[in-house]
């Protein structure tokens, strides 16, 4: 495999953007690979990536990020240059629910994720079986309504020794303390079992079950302190019908759960996604 | 084309309601072409429709419900059986946009549709011409705001002179009086441009571009006094990403609601839908 | 969980089936809990499905079996009646690529399908591991090109010593005998990597790659002799681009391929389907 | 509506490309409001589409095709700029089915093709109804089999009489000369009713349920001398089962097919497709 670096801006729209940047690569021999950008009219805002080829450029990783420096800050962007070599860490949360997780581990196992998973941490016992069989550590930090802080302080520490890069609640079922939504922004992905903003909170599929709907779905979205509200990654959908309890909901639901999941971290880890505000572009 | 007879069934569910049915139909040489029964566990209420050929059996429609008659009182079924030689008398609602209204023209002039449509009333002009090429009575009914009873009470009364058994609000941008949806329940079909109970209200697609959804929809039900809230007969979705902004979104949704709206009415007209509380079963 | 009998039924159409199928259950008290039936007018055929609890009855399985035994010669029916309570034996063979494995094996240890694994079979060692880890012997066995006959005999061994009911080919990369398909008719289940008949044989992701297609499938099937062709039991398909080279072709056909088999093999599980020549008719 | 020029690239990839059409967009102030870039790894080649808006520019359409040669010629681009301001001429061409021919006046009509409909070309006269109320002439030419030659003689007259640019077989089931395939390659799109490459030939809806396939589709693609074989723009597919005969595929296929052709005409009118050998790249 090659090394690339991908490359991710966001800034305020003006010309010569994308003139300065692949200008930027060109003089140097940059072989690019794939390039997205799109111009919001709305917002007035420019997102680009790229990725270009490591061999093509005659400097490293550090030396291209200094180089651009002057070129970022011409336009006030914000932005990352990543190399495909660097995995970044990611620690999954889960509960008792396995199919997420064990869709994820699966993926990862079969090189989908060129990713780290230093920990899985669970309130409860029931997955360990699993991460024991993927040799991935599991963490036990079981979560009691009379303290919960001490809990998610813990869960915190973890995240942080593991270096964590990537918090995914895959099927996570706590709601998490807003100051850690707030300090990890953008750092945290979960899985929520409806198509959002219908059925937000708890037990969606008995919620979509008793309006009558003929759709379900799931929605990947990073976490903010308002719960269920984040910005959306990605969605989807199957058809049901009136024959369709909530606990057969709850059983489809599940392929459209893990298929979400796996599409919107993926679309995050290779940088795909960029916050605007409360929505996302999604570079694909 | 062959006569046939759609029997449709609504009922406490027991042991027995389909060996009496399909007993009385056997016994009187009844060619059933197609059956859908559901034996709904949560509310113990058991749905049926069946289709028979009117040739096969030695009597007249009359005599057939004369002599299901006793079957259906020892289930204490609501019942209905048509024969399709019934056009359905369909009335269209429409406002300005004629996405809708044009796609059902066309599908009613090539046949699709076995209904006759004796007017469109329309709060405009705006699809005079369409109604014109159609041959369809155009009713022109302005609505203001400071005199909105006289309006649905003209509109009303259109219908019934008419002999409307269904009315359609094809994108008819207007909300019905209270009394008249409970007066009509059952009767009246709405398309919602957005996947209910996400955006209900006004401007749907603003609302879905503001939260930045995945995928925006479309909800064919019945209209209740209480606003999108109604029983769902059909819904449809469509791919949306950061590119679209409202305008396009509304230029998409627009064949989400037109093949939705085509679908539930279809449902409707042949006798597929059942509605038992809030929610519908639909026998396809 | 309550025991439910199956009772599946194929038979040339005429009046009064389905009267005397649900006439006998009502005689005997039979709680239906679903039914579904079809009628063909382009074959004259019939099909029916149908769940009674067992409790509801007042006899054992091997009674109601006997007592059905007329009114199946009456009519001329291909019959069968299952209980929920007999677990099918269902034998897994898969040559190197595991997702479909691990899926099935995923949605088995979640109690999705309610069956026993008496082994599985490979000619290759790649997926031992993940066969351990779910506490199913793996068979190992080696197919040489110069002596396939023996591997296949020994396959058949296997599989017959099992016990085995369902054969499924989940992702198994080997032409099986025709001997073997005509002899094991309706119980041997393939996943194909492409939207059949399209691409049909070896490469069906390059294949595709190369006509430019804008769409990717999988196709669940019955096996027969003829190489692709056996009645199809389900597909799905998955929106592809320009961007895709033949490589992402196969890592998105993935999950297509894995939710395809999944959901064509409960239909099987569940005896939905009925095969009648080159078809199947699926009782959803 | 402010005007657009639209911008597009084909050409051997190498490093500088996008450097060198943004400088210049850049130099000359030009706004961009949509860019996509595909490199093909495959074909080592590179593609371009970019919205600039008209009045970013200090100069005439004329004097940016002018300026742009150079860069042009630097990189052997095949290449085109169109103005949102030039209306492109397509000519529509039917034969007894009006579903595909009623859809696109709509949308004509509607707005969402700015295009001229100089005429309607069929052999037979059902459709001149409907090209009336839209106020398109309608061109009758009579397909013997005998004459095959001096009829499509006269449809290509016509075609070059009108000025067309875009030829559109919204469902014209006769097979064009391959002469005149060739000679007007790229320009001649068809709605083919299946899934291709399934079902080429006549009849697809009869093959797919002979072979009992559980989704039926349409393709939209550019015509070639070699029937149903031409390069793709876009395909979609609706889900059937048993109970649907030829002729409810055929029904609802009608609506899959608009869809299909809509899109796909749309694509190519926005400059969106490029042709390479017999695959499109549609940069959307």
């Amino acid at each position: 495999m090659t090394t690339t670096y991908c490359l991710r801006i966001k800034c305020p729209d003006s010309v010569g953007i994308v003139a300065a940047v692949s200008g930027f690569l060109a003089d140097n021999h940059g072989w690019i690979t794939e390039a997205k950008h799109h111009s919001d009219a709305s917002t007035g805002m420019f997102y680009m990536r790229q990725e270009v080829r490591g061999d093509s450029l005659p400097f490293s990783l550090a030396e291209l990020r200094r180089r651009f420096q002057p070129i970022a800050e011409r336009f006030a962007m914000e932005w990352s240059i990543r190399s495909s070599d660097e995995r970044q860490r990611v620690v999954l949360l889960v509960s008792k629910q396995d199919h997420c997780l064990a869709d994820l581990l699966h993926r990862w196992r079969g090189g989908e994720y060129a990713i780290d998973i230093p920990c899985i941490i669970s309130n409860h016992e029931d997955c360990r079986q699993l991460a024991d069989w993927y040799g991935v550590p599991y963490e036990y930090v079981p979560i009691h309504r009379a303290d919960k802080d001490a809990a998610f302080d813990r869960i915190e520490a973890l995240y942080r020794e593991a270096g964590g890069e990537v918090m995914v609640l895959a099927r996570f079922m706590q709601i998490l303390p807003p100051a850690l939504c707030e300090r990890y922004f953008g750092q945290i992905i979960n899985i929520h079992h409806s198509f959002l903003p219908s059925f937000m909170g708890a037990k969606p599929y008995h919620q979509a079950f008793d309006r009558g709907v003929k759709l379900i779905g799931a929605t990947c979205h990073y976490v903010t302190s308002d719960l269920d509200a984040g910005p959306i990654i990605e969605q989807e959908v199957v058809r049901v019908n009136h024959s369709h309890g909530a606990a057969e909901m709850v059983r489809l639901g599940k392929d459209v759960e893990t298929i979400t999941l796996a599409r919107g971290l993926a679309y995050h880890l290779q940088d795909r996604v960029v916050i605007h505000e409360n929505k996302t572009v999604v570079l694909t």
